[in-house]
Formats: structure tokens, sequence, C-alpha cells
């Protein structure tokens, strides 16, 4: 069983091993990662152990290996279908973020109660009445929920009825789900009081 | 010194008291408050305690009072102006976004290197060059980073030159800031691998 913060530290230690990968970097020491990361070396060893990440005494960690160890843990080995529901704000930019891409998550298609243009960024917006007929028809690895506050809870509904596993909540509201099924929030605000909060507490 | 899981924990107490006070609802139980947020009862009791948030015995807290005591602890009971550099997708999303308002957080201007509208939800989008002159006028308590990976080392810089000391950062990049200044990062990327690690350890 891993800890919650070991999860929260994986991507951060992927995202930092890519970097140093796409730029040519071979080798990199616990003590380097550490000090990127602001953790401490001894944690960034404890944790990469975790996943069969040995480093080497005086060599530190092959970087390409690392890299491809820690995308097989993260499930990016693999490609991901996405939709999204809400063509506001939140989802047009979504649509439109060409990182997802290169990760291996494409967004297929964006629903909407009022789709005001047919296609985003060349993804087509459907009406939210189309959500089951497109869900029987189509793969969706993962649902986006890009809608208003009031009502996120019934889209997720619709969508987990409809037999989608994992969501993806912009909405800021804590979702409720059924154990098999995947909720991960990202909450902007959330972020937010946690920068006011350090600002505050820094004065 | 408060731990950092304790930071992350409070605006998600905040998020469920402030929408418990908003339905009117009066006091809640540290059990109630636990099984919203997916943790346990005594471990909400500890961190309310942390902050003067004292629950009683059989009553729970008074809703109304534990919101206004969250507010203050977060720094959300004064008003903060934003920036935003960057008016790709992901800037204009966050200048189109209401619920910063609520809050009292204020985007004032977007600054991009090739601005391509004037003004965006009614705030006005400047030239870069125009940074410093608009900090050297203005009152900036946030500055958010919206731009592509690449630039936003060098404009994290510039913002903490002219003087800035709290960074909202989208940008899927560390930033390292020197001492008195604030970053907090969002990164959707990360948000997703979490997403994509739940996922492939559920199945």
């Amino acid at each position: 069983m891993i800890s919650e913060a070991v999860i929260k530290r994986l991507p951060r230690y992927y995202r930092h091993i890519k970097q140093l990968a796409d730029s040519g970097v071979t080798r990199v020491s616990s003590n380097k990662i550490a000090s990127v990361l602001n953790i401490t070396a001894s944690q960034v060893r404890q944790d990469l152990c975790n996943f069969g990440g040995f480093g080497q005494q005086g060599y530190g960690y092959d970087v390409v290996k690392l890299k491809n160890e820690l995308a097989v843990i993260l499930g990016l080995d693999k490609e991901y279908d996405m939709i999204i529901v809400g063509a506001g704000n939140i989802g047009r930019a979504l649509a439109g973020y060409r990182g997802f891409r290169d990760d291996g998550f494409f967004v297929k298609a964006l629903f909407d109660i009022d789709p005001r243009c047919s296609s985003i960024n060349g993804i087509k917006v459907y009406e939210m009445d189309f959500l089951e007929a497109y869900l029987n028809q189509n793969n969706v690895d993962i649902a986006i929920i890009a809608t208003q506050k009031d009502s996120a809870k019934s889209v997720a509904d619709s969508l987990i009825n409809y037999g989608v596993k994992s969501i993806w909540n912009f909405a800021p509201v804590e979702l409720e789900v059924p154990e098999g099924v995947t909720v991960e929030n990202i909450s902007m605000s959330e972020s937010l009081y946690v920068l006011s909060f350090r600002s505050k507490n820094k004065q």
C-alpha cells in the first residue's frame, strides 16, 4: 500500500526526470533530484526504492531507465481517450492544451448543454443528450468534468451510470463516487487558498 | 509549524464549510465533515484544533464561526489584486473564471508577448514590455504565470525583480524562488498522472 503522500510526489519525479531525459542528461543523483523538488535526498531514495528505481552509490540513477520505470508505474505507457463535459472557459482551455497529447492523453469530444460552436480546436462539441449514445459507441478512459459547480454532481452520476470509470473533476465540489470509480479533483480555488495562506504567514 | 499535509487540507475544509454555510446549515459534526472529505473524524478534530476551531461534544462545530475562522487563517478576509502573464488558453480561461471574485481575488490585467486582443472579459491585455511600468504603478498581490514552459522561468525572474512576492504558477515547470517569495504550482499534468496511476492500480 503506497501512501497518499508518495502518490502525490510520483508525478513530480516523473516530470523532472522526463525533463532531464529530454535535455540529454543520462544520470542524476538523489541529491540533485531532492534540491530541485525541495525535499530531502533520503526521501527521494526511499520513494524511488518503493518502485524498483535503484540508484548506484557514486553513480546515481540512470535517467532514461528511471523515466521509463516511472512511466509504467504512472500508467503512462498506454494511450487514453478522454471526453470533456462542459465547454465553458475551462473546458475550452483543456481542449486546446497540447501538453496532454505528449503524454498520450487525447481529447476526443466535448459535451455541453448549449454547444455554441460545433468544434473547438478541431474537437467536436456535442449536445449533452448525445452523451449516453457516444459512450455506448466509443471507448472513453477518462471523462473530464468542466461544468459549473451546480451540475457537476449530476454529470458525474450520468457518466458513472454509462460506465465511465475515471473522472477528472475541475468543478469546485467534492464528488462522491462508488467503489471501482476513480475521481481526481483539481481545484484551482484550493491551490489559490494555499497561496494566500502561505503569503499571509510569511509576512 | 503547521505540516504541509495540514496546509493542503485546510482549503478543503474551508470549501466544504462554506458550502454548508451557504446552504444555511448552522452546525456540523467532525464525523460529517470526515465522511465528505474522505478522512477520519479524529483527523478532522486534530486539524481544526490547530486553528482554534473547537467543536463541542454532542453539538459539533458552529458552521458560520468555523467558516470565518478558516477564512482568516487562509488570508481570505482581504482582497487580492492579481495579474496574469500569458494570454493563451489557460490565461484566457483564468481571466474568465468567476469563482475567484467570490473569494476576493481580482484579475486586474493580462500581459502577453503578442497580445492579439486588447481585452479579455473586460480585462486589459498589455504587451510584456509594459510589465515593469505596470508593477511600479499598481498594487499586485499575486502574479499568475500562464505562459509556455520555456518562458516561465524568465517571467518569474522578471516578476520577482519587479517586486512581486506571490506567484501562482500554471506552467509545467518547477520554479526556484528566493527567500521571501511564495510560489504555488498548479500542475494539470501531475493531477492527470495521479488519475492514471490510480486507474491503473485499481484494475
